[in-house]
């Protein structure tokens, strides 16, 4: 029950010390992220459509090893948690190695346009269980 | 009578070469718009109220030299043309030594929310006039 | 007889307009080159690998309709010419409504380790066929 | 005894939301930290010169509130804690309202060329001391 996604290290994302420059890892979790709510059935541009804002409201991340030029890294998704209006999501980052070279998080609040904050589980309890049941660490 | 914008090349700017990454020459083309624009006295944010969007049509860069992390580069920002619905800018940068290390151009055109072109000229003359003498290469 | 690479859209890759940031483009025609090179089988790193650097000397790209978050972009990429120590890249980048968006050129040099430039016709005349054959434009 | 650092939030930092893209303050950290560098005369080329890399091993970011284009960001820059090899350093990010925009740290290692970890505090006791003394939160 793993959502996994897929980045090939570009040339423009290395920097003078001949690796990823670390602002990138940032990057490939949104776009795991965007991959994942894809797969779910909710992806990104519905979301927007139903006028429902998601910003990002904290991020962490650790360097496990460094990545180069043209590597794949594969990206593991998983909903963590949520809690209240907040989302907590994961992710472990692996080389071709199988070598764990980052792991992460970020959390997530669900805003209307006028930025008050929804409460998913009673709005969209749709989207509530497509979050809980696919994406859940096992 | 010219506009100068300075950018120190920052750490993720850098490629695995060791020298700057040639993409980014075109977001300092960015910064120094910006901040000519500032300069004659229109800058974005007031073109964006007045509902004016100004999409860039084309753009180029010669790289003549490379400029590494940490470098001080200045940014010579002149208009070359207003031809019809489509302005001409050059840039010219310099490193700390005084010598080029990249030429370039880009092409904007003006359009209204629609996306219809405006006529600048005729329905903003001080804005057209700004651009003119302020920016014109001598 | 052409090399095709695939762009999507990423979130961080568009603007406050909604639209991708110009500037996005010359990365994916870097993305889109070294696709085009490990097709050809002689990827960026065996490049490396021999010591040969190929910095861009140029580029320039015209923007003909905007791109957006999530669309897929499909680069066709064509060697245009191969002239003295210069290779002439062109790349023709399509949305999925087969639109062109953006036509783009880049041009690079061949260098070796301390900086000068190399024959690739004489020094590596694989390469040379490799380049010429497999991506001259029809 | 605050460092203290400006950015200017440019147009290609905004992202479709309307807002800074997320990503890019963990970039600001980078340019907060090396401007920090050098005002305690420690400054990054000087570092790359001594044979030590400093990478990166954790960074996070709680936002606060959005920043926008053309917005003046000041970012403090702090050392928390120099614990054996790691180095934890604290940012406060505000606007020009001073309201505070986003928290961060990041914690860094201290490498050989050959990636064994350096005891700053032996080997380069006048920079240990710089850090500690001309960084430390009151």
């Amino acid at each position: 029950m793993s959502h996994r996604y897929t980045h090939v290290v570009q040339y423009y994302e290395t920097d003078k010390m001949g690796i990823t420059h670390h602002s990138n890892y940032v990057r490939w979790m949104e776009e795991a992220r965007v991959g994942f709510l894809k797969e779910i059935g909710w992806e990104f541009t519905t979301l927007e459509a139903l006028g429902i804002i998601c910003p990002v409201v904290e991020i962490s991340c650790t360097y496990k090893k460094p990545t180069v030029f043209a590597e794949q890294i594969t990206i593991e998704v998983s909903v963590q948690e949520f809690k209240g209006v907040k989302l907590f999501i994961a992710y472990e980052m692996r080389n071709e190695q199988d070598e764990v070279v980052c792991t992460a998080s970020s959390t997530h609040a669900f805003l209307d346009a006028e930025g008050r904050p929804i409460r998913i589980k009673q709005k969209y309890p749709g989207f509530y269980q497509a979050l809980l049941e696919s994406g859940t660490e096992e």
